[in-house]
């Protein structure tokens, strides 16, 4: 090309370059597929995480120059300068979603909108570059095709690819600042069923700020951000050690309830009224995470207790009610949500000298409610029930 | 060697194995020299944290075998799985420590032993591996010594050698539990003059849980975990843009002061007394951490203030004194103590609708306390001042 010829290409990027960082463009997307595609593991091996797929998408990101361009390679390990700020400073969120093979054997994506917008509420928190959702979407849709395979069969339910989209921090100077460049990626790891043999519930150790807290007002609890989890492994463990196999983390001088391990916690009363109910979840202040089961639950509970003149409620509560509640016979049902388990029953509460029984009998391993919410919310996961929570990925264009 | 015939070396790694996982064990150091030594930058470019050293100090762990072999080797690259868990839960920890090279050419750490029990401790706090202290200090001396051209001239007083010892967790199943396998390494970098023109005296915003909390009893923030970085740095990206270069973290209904940016905070009152001051600095409560340098200013507070009858006081202090004692001419100065500035002025303190002037007239940048505990510190490092505090690298064995 003679000089002072600008082609159109070149001159449209010019205009990008002037126009500031780029966005992340899912058109953009290159795949290079494995050359050694790994074996499926036997379905009974399938616990959480034990597996990855064969590949991993990767968008780089400077501040400089905004998202680069999105890459599926080969599963690989990552190069990591080890001064980079994520290694030292936290800077890291993630997400936690899931693809499921309906009964037609399509595959599809539930509310994948909710945790798009969450990681970047998560990646804003921390100063890290945020994203256009709707692109990332359709990487996330492509990168899903690809791994098709490891979501295993229409005969098999509760099978699932648990799907990770993490942004880190790669900028390597040591000093404490907003991050110049990042590294968004997602893996993969097909996961079977969370209860395999039935519910099996748990117990759970009351714990507030003497021992440990988790979130606080003007913290970062309501994220989904790396500093919210390390700091909670060792007064677990701890609990453990006692027989308690989670926490449930309770706030403030009236010992408030917050969350229970990694879940959103649910109770159940009953309410003065015969045959009335309240179905309660602590509200978003802040400290809580908005879980997407959690959410589920709600809009569930809204369309079909509410009318059977259930109360639904978004409420603070304070283990003293659920005390007092339990020794009037009042405490029917709790249960904990998240994406892992959808629903995972609770046996007690440890809080201070009392163990507080929450409605199960000792063989029962879940109560009603419990369960009746595990089946609705999987209805529409596996597209039992058709829904729009569903998507199905070939749909995402 | 004939079967049934057991080595004494084989019957001693018997003994070992059987007797639990591994110790960090100095002694097994193995050491591989870079072939492509840096050129030194210029002195002049040695801005915090922009230039690293030649090598970096590894050690494994696994919870199964322990503490494996040390290796110092050339920089380079950590490759990680996209799963290790230091990249989604914050299992992340680090130290910051300086070398010093003395009036004699000698290379000197300063309280090393403090940094070290520090890093034990925050490693405990989220469930990553402990160490022998002691082995980790032979292993950074040595570390040092092979490090020591970055320390700039006896010359030129002002520099030194960040050193940056971290924990990871390297475990890459995506469960959250405590992690089976970790590196610590340490890298380091040199650097000059934290106030190369003389002091600058910084303006800081004040801010409670309306806006952003720092740490919570039963939270972390006493730990220098990763987890209580990233959270900071949008609320004090949006205090910059107020035009406050930090922010000061208040907490409680009564807002209590906590620390600064990354600094502790210390306060100088005029009491009721003629000619009598008192030097405050908040408690270790759980949300203050244990600063190297604000327990020297405390120790030498104690040692040389005192018996002027100076009260040398850890307590609460709220906005609400410092506002009044402003108010009547009782403020004398205020600064924040770290690694990094050692001593750093602090000229006003945003409240409210106030701004509270910290003792400075508009042409001075630092008061008396401020530049003496620089100088009193500063004489200990680089060993001016012979004293316990500074040890020399040739003498850690």
């Amino acid at each position: 090309m003679a000089p002072g010829i600008v082609s159109p290409q070149r001159s449209f990027e010019h205009e990008r370059a002037s126009s500031g960082p780029a966005g992340l463009d899912a058109s953009k997307l290159r795949v290079t597929k494995t050359l050694h595609p790994t074996k499926l593991p036997p379905a009974e091996d399938l616990t959480f995480g034990s597996h990855h797929t064969d590949h991993i998408l990767q968008v780089q990101w400077t501040s400089e120059h905004g998202w680069q361009t999105p890459q599926i390679a080969p599963y690989q390990h990552l190069s990591l300068d080890p001064a980079a700020a994520v290694l030292h400073y936290g800077f890291e969120c993630f997400e936690g979603m899931k693809a499921y093979r309906d009964v037609w054997g399509s595959v599809r994506l539930f509310r994948p909108e909710i945790n798009l917008d969450r990681l970047n509420r998560s990646a804003a928190r921390i100063a890290l570059p945020t994203f256009d959702a709707d692109e990332l979407l359709k990487l996330i849709a492509r990168f899903v095709q690809l791994e098709e395979r490891f979501i295993y069969g229409r005969r098999k339910s509760g099978y699932s690819l648990y799907i990770r989209p993490v942004i880190i921090a790669t900028n390597s100077n040591l000093g404490v600042a907003a991050p110049t460049s990042a590294l968004l990626y997602c893996i993969a790891c097909p996961v079977g069923p969370y209860f395999p043999a039935g519910f099996k519930a748990i117990n759970l150790e009351a714990t507030n700020s003497v021992v440990a807290t988790r979130a606080w007002p003007g913290g970062a609890g309501n994220h989904k951000i790396g500093g919210n989890y390390a700091p909670c492994i060792a007064p677990e463990k701890a609990a453990k050690a006692r027989g308690f196999q989670q926490l449930l983390w309770l706030f403030g001088d009236d010992d408030r309830i917050t969350e229970a391990g990694t879940m959103n916690l649910f109770i159940v009363l009953r309410t003065e009224q015969e045959r009335c109910f309240e179905l309660i979840t602590p509200p978003l202040d802040g400290m809580i995470l908005p879980g997407v089961t959690r959410d589920c639950v709600l809009s569930l509970a809204r369309e079909r207790l509410a009318p059977l003149g259930w109360t639904i409620s978004e409420r603070e509560i304070c283990m003293s009610e659920v005390v007092d509640a339990a020794g009037v016979g009042k405490l029917v049902e709790v249960f904990g949500t998240g994406t892992a388990a959808v629903v995972s029953p609770i046996r007690s509460i440890k809080y201070r000298d009392t163990l507080v029984q929450c409605g199960l009998s000792r063989h029962q391993s879940a109560r009603a409610i419990t369960t009746l919410f595990k089946e609705w919310i999987e209805a529409r996961q596996y597209a039992v029930e058709e829904h729009p929570w569903s998507v199905p990925v070939s749909q995402i264009k």
